[in-house]
């Protein structure tokens, strides 16, 4: 589904660089190296499934502490493309893409993932680009015992694995409306809670504001036996407060469960998250789906081009990046994946006494600046020539 | 003074990656590509004065608009190293760096730059590492009629150019206090105003909160004839807020004049101004000084190390970043240099019609979140298990 796209942006410095520059390259690039991490089933199941598997350990970028023992957690991420065309029944199509995580997450299981994310909508294709309703609107769920809950709880008590799931939700319970939702189901496999996208774009083929509202749930962070985990849904990944949120609310690990795709956003990719990551000293797990989707009907992307029925390429590229700016390999630009990162939760409050972001935050003062900015009468800051 | 330190990453991507791979590392990397600016003479400047010269234009990457005519600024960056030895005398020493950036300023001129800016404490050794007073209090001077800002106000004037000068101050009207503070010499050779370091630095080496407090004098930004101008010095780039500050009060561009070395900092230098950039829609002048400074007594560095004189290597790789997340290549990481950028200003607004950032920001919530965070009784917003 890939057409000629480059495949990866990591593979190509590996091979290309003499041994020198590319300890260099990768290390200004990419901070302290990563360790591979041995996982031969997961690695078997990968190669039979024909999917790409990548294992890092983060964990020696963490030293051992006196009153605290190591926090070891695994994290997954997984990317992948649609299962059927989109103009088969919604059932099939949403059968069909389960079927491939199902296999994936018994990947992820054999790999010892604690923390699993999906991909943004993981039920559906990346349909908000035609601006149509039916059939897309037919893919939302009930985020608390909706069919995809229900199947990921069932893997989640089975794997004792955290699992969040991002979903196209219809509200049953406040007039049946939609929204972009991530739900988070404990690895006793029950419902622990929802978020929602805090930030809606308007941009390209991103019509998403036709069909949901910005949350209203401020930003919550789920304290689950491996960690206090956040979610913040794609386009919410541009705006530096977003992330502020769930930083103040205590999260260790952020996920950024996305659908973008390259001549939009790709030289980003690998900015935001990682700034998050650094600023705000929690882990980041940076998820988009690859591959291109064909629509039924044409639609146009205003921007003076030809209606068309596909989409731009999705570039997955998936990482996870870490307080001190280390991070990971991506996955492929290409083909589907799973990333599994261990990594010490210690290793945030290292960096945060290291570094010192949170001593010298001076929230006070962007309180109050905040505070002006949004009352009437504010005035910008200015300095005139005389 | 560099050692056997890597000279550049992007000089080692373009010689040894394949032609199809460099083009999408590259694109991915650092966003739309950026042409050469032909400046025959500044290149003669600096091949006969032995600096790095490098010059881009991102004028193609802004739309022609029918109300607004093209809005061109060239923007200088120039990374130096000090020029006597630290045991010299403060004035020699002094004398010494003024010489060189007189000339490599005579370059910028020949290049046709606006607003150009130093590096941080730009006359004086990085000296802050060492903890004593003196000589090194002898650096500081008046921000508004000190020598460097009367020397500078002279080339201002006499090449049209704004000029930003981080200097060491002493305030004469507050108890001769001392800061770490931003001059604006406006392009008339008038001074314009100043500006205070916001974040103060406990990390490493860089034991400034042992001189200076940090700024209380908000985010000013300075509206010049070449563009609304801020600066955000050095680790205040790790902030967040900080950059959203001066985004708040219309700054188009943003100076991050800095000192930083490569141990602690160096994959973070290309994330975070780059991604103040984006988030905030202006341009950043990212400056990072060059070498390895000698001192006269040992000092230690309280990672269990024994006592040196050295501070790391400052690695230089100043550059430009665009809110598209355009970036221009760095200087090296081991010679001095002149970077000069030319931008469309009007870029701003287009890049923030298409991405809707500013739109989307959602700043009463945050003022709200923030309200809260800073008040007596704040509860993290955390999701439990049942």
């Amino acid at each position: 589904m890939s057409g000629g796209e480059f495949k990866s942006l990591e593979e190509s410095l590996e091979k290309n660089l003499p041994k020198g520059d590319y300890d260099e390259v990768r290390r200004i690039l990419y901070g302290k190296n990563v360790e591979k991490l041995d996982c031969p089933e997961a690695a078997r199941l990968a190669e039979a499934g024909k999917f790409e598997f990548k294992a890092y350990s983060l964990v020696h970028t963490t030293a051992k502490e006196q009153g605290r023992k190591p926090n070891l957690v695994r994290i997954g991420l997984i990317q992948n493309h649609i299962h059927a065309p989109t103009d088969a029944p919604v059932a099939d199509q949403f059968s069909a893409i389960y079927a491939r995580i199902e296999s994936i997450i018994e990947a992820a299981a054999a790999a010892g993932v604690n923390v699993l994310c999906l991909q943004e909508a993981w039920t559906m294709p990346f349909a908000f680009c035609t601006r149509e309703k039916q059939p897309w609107m037919e893919f939302a769920e009930c985020a608390e015992n909706g069919k995809s809950t229900k199947l990921l709880s069932t893997l989640a008590a089975k794997h004792n694995m955290v699992i969040v799931s991002p979903i196209l939700e219809r509200d049953f319970s406040d007039r049946e409306t939609i929204w972009n939702t991530a739900v988070v189901i404990s690895n006793r496999g029950e419902y622990l809670g929802k978020t929602r996208k805090n930030h809606i774009p308007r941009v390209g083929d991103f019509n998403e504001s036709t069909y949901y509202m910005e949350g209203e749930d401020g930003h919550p962070v789920f304290e689950t036996d491996f960690g206090k985990v956040a979610i913040n849904i794609c386009y919410g990944r541009h705006h530096p407060l977003n992330w502020m949120g769930y930083g103040l609310n205590g999260a260790e690990i952020v996920f950024n469960p996305s659908a973008t795709v390259g001549a939009l956003s790709e030289p980003m990719w690998g900015i935001e998250g990682r700034c998050a990551s650094i600023a705000w000293g929690y882990f980041t797990g940076n998820i988009n789906r690859v591959g291109t989707e064909h629509f039924p009907n044409e639609f146009t992307s205003a921007n003076g081009k030809p209606a068309h029925k596909d989409f731009g390429h999705f570039y997955g590229s998936s990482y996870v990046g870490a307080p001190d700016a280390t991070r990971t390999p991506g996955l492929s630009r290409t083909e589907e994946g799973l990333l599994v990162s261990e990594v010490d939760l210690n290793h945030i409050r290292q960096v945060r006494d290291s570094w010192g972001f949170p001593m010298t935050a001076r929230l006070p003062m962007y309180a109050e600046l905040l505070a002006r900015k949004t009352s009437p009468g504010f005035e910008e800051q200015i300095v005139k020539q005389p």
